[in-house]
């Protein structure tokens, strides 16, 4: 017996789970890997990076909670537990100990841009399956990328 | 060169940041595990069980900073990485999938209970190493005793 | 002479329209059940549902007032009346009477799972009529959705 | 079995019963064709009038809250389903369709005074069934003239 | 000398001053039972009882600063020392220990009525002696008259 | 033609229209007096008093408002012009110059006593003709009995 | 024995003192005619010119308070009795009645006007005597001009 | 070297950078017209008019700063200096001086028409280039419409 | 079966149970003897004094329910009916009617000091036995020595 | 016919006018250019200077508006329309694209010191005219020479 | 090299330093000896003026900072360490040890006279040299002697 | 006579008291030097570093209250006054004049370091003088060392 019901096709409700799915993971990653740089980063620009991931892990903590709450709406029960994130969560985040501020902000720059581009294709892919979870999707894409456009805006003259 | 220095001596530098390293793990663990069980919790109590739980995920995810904010200035770069998270987190948690409003509120109680008695242990061994620190364990032990008679006072008369 | 004119072609006016009107009387009608419910509702989980019921009412009455706004703006006068809504209005609602709490759950999820259904219809009628009541339209059902999903949660295990 | 129990004598609550539900109703119509003028009045006095009757609507439901939990409170279960409403609603109200500024103004007057009517006379019927519910008619009479007066201020000079 | 003196006759300040004291007792008594309740209370429901109470908690204790001082505005000292709650206070109240979360909504259904049913008879007691205290008692009555129905409601169907 | 019509007879709105009018102007005369003392007090308790003063003043202008209101909205228009309120304001205020704090103390009594006096006539007066009129009179006569109370207690032990 | 003491010479404080007096009472004359077209205006432009009048009333009630306390700083006991409004009081203000709304829209362009003339005088008069409370009455001026454009921009065409 | 990366491709970068750009023109040019009608209506509907035309400024002025917020986060530098809006701003507005209010009522109705015109194009430019400032560019939309219908509800019976 | 565990040993829960309780009582007595003199104090300083004692009781309510809660987390059901408060509270307080100013504050100095040295035997008590508690009992004693010392404070120069 | 009179003289109203004038398209040409930058910095200090750009902005806009209203308020219509704007703005601003950070300070500390002394000078101007406006471009003043010490404080050491 | 350049000229920036320099000191030792006052005030009349005391040194603290700012603002560094307050600071206040609380009137009305009249002389020094700083120096004496007037009509019968 | 009678043994007294005065005159002294780098500070990091030191003034003025009150609390009087911060004061501060960021930084580091170092020791001393003096520091200790933390992380690398 089905516990939740959904109110989507079986075919529809499996591509947008995939998509909620690999979505939940991205951004309790991200949240977790904020804090990490939230907390290690060192240099002179450790106050203005320290708040600006702040703000960043409450988008992604904001964002996670939505998108695994429609999961659950649609009656796919999501799956945010230590492991599962551990698992499958591939952006780029830091190393362990102290971290340099400019390191920082080029990390943030290919970690969130590695997620948007995850959250593009899942756009496109919810389209015909279910158009309000690709509402969503572009919410936190625009978020996203305002975010990645912050750290790119004060990653430059890069580097390399 | 000393990246970020430290105001305690050495051998209590490692007693306090061991038990702020292994508090981080817990409560980091607990806030996503208790946003796991506020997803999938399934049952006639669920809206009162899931507001509950965002109590709990609240609580951990400020104790979260504050531990981890503590390590830093004592010159211990914290780990709060997705991979440290889930091969470092030992308190029980929910399976996948949706889980039965009752089997919730047993699953908090065991695991606040771990949680608390990992930290009165903590308690202990940073009383003369860093009563600073020690006072803040003790101030998350007073919430997670709060949180785990809650859970416990609901879930009487006990099945088992 | 047109008393308020339009921004978008006749076709598109009339199909957007017809999406509102039915919306609107659907959102009215909610807004009343639910209320109705919120007050007779008798059982042990009185309390929780006395609230939940609440929050359908107040987003079905934000809702209310958005969508009959956007008929007004392209054009078209929106009926809310007394009279429109008890002969248009075709969601189950709750009977005369105290009603029981599991009852009232059951009800809640049907009578939300039918307004979902007809709104993603609009959804697909008005694509092309007009992508800004379609937006409108799917925020709509993201909400109730949602509060379907929790209604249905608590409804588990069913009794049928 | 009684499912709810009363606090005041049989007699007393039939009268108080009725005075309550004939209230209900007047005020959830009154919510419903303050919205539906609301939405639907023009001419050069729209965003004054636009806005003042959102406040009759907002005072309408928040009594009309009090009102059916009243009603709930002496044992008797409200009843403000839409076709209750739809078919127990006497006040009179606006057509279908876009209504005159003006027009709209001599409406409210007409219908808040005959809303009041009623309420003077059920504050007459109930003084010796029930103190409690006469002091809440009292209050709801208060703020309908308010709302009325206001109405009748400008709609002067009266075109008749 | 009289300390602070009346506004109204002194028949009249003798029947008032005995509603007034009355209610105070009964008022401090219900807010020390409602957190004692709030405090004890175990099983399923314990999170939603556990909030309910306090809101009679607070209810209690802000009428009886508006009794205590409305007797203190008439000439006549209230007295709400512990001893004399303790002896003058005549409503059933949980007895040592835990108690079951159904045995409390019994319990508070009980208590209330009691109130209410003494309430009742200080309203018309009052009605000539002083017009103002009655307003006062008459308020204090609709609360907890709310305050019983939600408990009622919630005790059904009852085990008796 | 009457400019704004009344919701009651013609008998009972002179009775009622009376009471308002002299309520409004010992309102403002209050208003008036209590922000003449705030300004002028002097002694060691000034600043305790000048802040109890603006007490009075910010119920009795609240007060003057609804009581004019209320005069308008039974189709009496209400008069608070400065040369009414001087002619028709009968209690006693302070007179010109810096008055000392126990003196203020003393004259507050007074003058607050003599408003309750008047009030206490005009609720009997509309019992019969407005108990919508009446109620407003209760609830002025509450706040201004509270006030004079305390007034009373800090005038203790009186100098006469 | 002065009674409180001032901060500057006994020639300024004779010009400054009889600035502060006059613009007191032209204040709360302001206030109390603002108030009395407040609730006696008629006509289609009600609402906005009610509400409109009670932001006159707020500011020239908090400006009362500060010019009045400034007074008192100076060591000059301010004088805001209703005998003395009445009788310094000279600027026009509304009849005994109903007043149609375009009236005491003219009414309130002139009154201000006048206030401001006199202000103007004051500002100049201060100017050497004592700056601070030229600058007191230059913000005062502001407002009111600002106020009287309000009513002057609506007073257009203007009837004469 | 490129300063800001883009997250989308070069061609699709350049539809959406020329919508972005064009409505930010929109919509600062709205906010300064807005506001000199603001300041410059007169008539006797000013204040209500006045206080409307602070919301279309208000939500101009908000939606731009999202608007140059999206052109950058994709790598496209926006322009709204003072040069750039007044040559490209192409929306009918206010000439010079006093402008009457039944003129200002007109001219936001035709302003906003030709807005949203121009939207509803980038709307169908934008969709397949990029659904992120598809959806900003509808939300805009949405509100303008809003903004639009209630201008037109107060301009009607219009004198054409 | 224990209903609520608890997470200390057997003997340390004793200890702490016997603090927990006892201070459970002196706060709720404390409550009730600092209301009965807010509300019976009489003389020259009764707002100063009347103010004072109301961040007593809100000190001492807020804290009764941390110490209370405590308790019910160590599986010790707390105990603070009319009756136990009664007989368990010993530190002095008022007698029955008005009290003297000057009285209240000694009372409060003697009732506060009785409550502190009571509080600090169980600080020492609860050391080893439970730092969690020992923690909240310093809280406690901190606000009320700081209560006692702005009682002692205006207690100067005494009396005796 | 006047349209809005003026409280001042002819001459006065001239000399002020023209101060107003200038202000206003000073203030909102620093709004656009602060914006301008706000949106196209670049560089680490990203952050920082994108935030310090908006106070700058808020500033400009609020004081652009009490500008605007003031010279409504002499009887002067204001002139904020893009093309005056445009045209009459003088002050140093950014350069199409992207600007370095650096830059931005540099440029920002111009551009405010060119805009004081304007404001210096017109402060000169208006002594004798209006006192009223003087005193409200000394308030801009101080603002503008705030926020140029913060630009001016982080341009050090200085490249030149 | 100058690091932060002034808007005006050399003399005049000589003589505003001076004034805003001593200023300082005035505030920030007004402030500490407030405080100490505060801490140190015993006698019947203590919580009023331990609150009063609060106003002064909130009102003190916020000046400081302006005026530093204002000093920065024209480029001369201000200077309030502890050694420069301790040796510049000139006011009287409270010696060590506990000060009876008619003594703290006495000694505020003092040191806030002497700050006064050293204001007044800055107030006419910087006319020419600063408006701006002019201005600030004025409200810093409105609000002082506000304080002053306070404390001198509680200070009132003098014992002198 | 003792002024304010203690609660804790002499020899613990005089401890504690040494610990709370030398304390009180640490945080005074921070919050002068604080605020002097706060006004001072030059150099491209000046925004930020002049928003952080605010947050050291903030906590350390909000500590010193607390600690003086605790000293008044345990019958010592605390000595704030200009004179005794200055030569008591031993933490390092700025020099006169302008301070480049970097060195503001450092600056910060060390000052906090002592003061850390001093509150370390103060801890022990008054464990078992006084534990809810104790406790105090502990929370002023966690408090500091963060925000020394804070500054170490941004100076780095380090210049040394």
């Amino acid at each position: 017996m089905t516990v939740v019901k959904s109110t989507i096709p079986e075919a529809a409700r499996q591509v947008t789970g995939d998509a909620l799915q690999s979505t939940l993971v991205d951004l309790l990653g991200l949240s977790l890997i904020g804090k990490q740089a939230h907390w290690n980063v060192v240099g002179p620009r450790f106050r203005s990076i320290h708040l600006q991931l702040d703000e960043v892990v409450t988008a992604a903590r904001d964002f996670a909670d939505t998108v695994a709450e429609r999961s659950s709406a649609l009656g796919l029960p999501p799956d945010g537990r230590p492991e599962t994130v551990a698992s499958a969560f591939t952006l780029p985040g830091p190393k362990e100990g102290w971290v340099r501020d400019s390191e920082v902000v080029g990390l943030m720059v290919e970690s969130l841009e590695a997620a948007i581009a995850r959250l593009r294709e899942r756009i496109e892919a919810t389209e015909s399956a279910d158009p309000v979870t690709q509402d969503l999707l572009i919410s936190i894409t625009a978020e996203l990328e305002k975010q990645r456009w912050m750290f790119d805006a004060e990653n430059w003259p890069r580097e390399d």
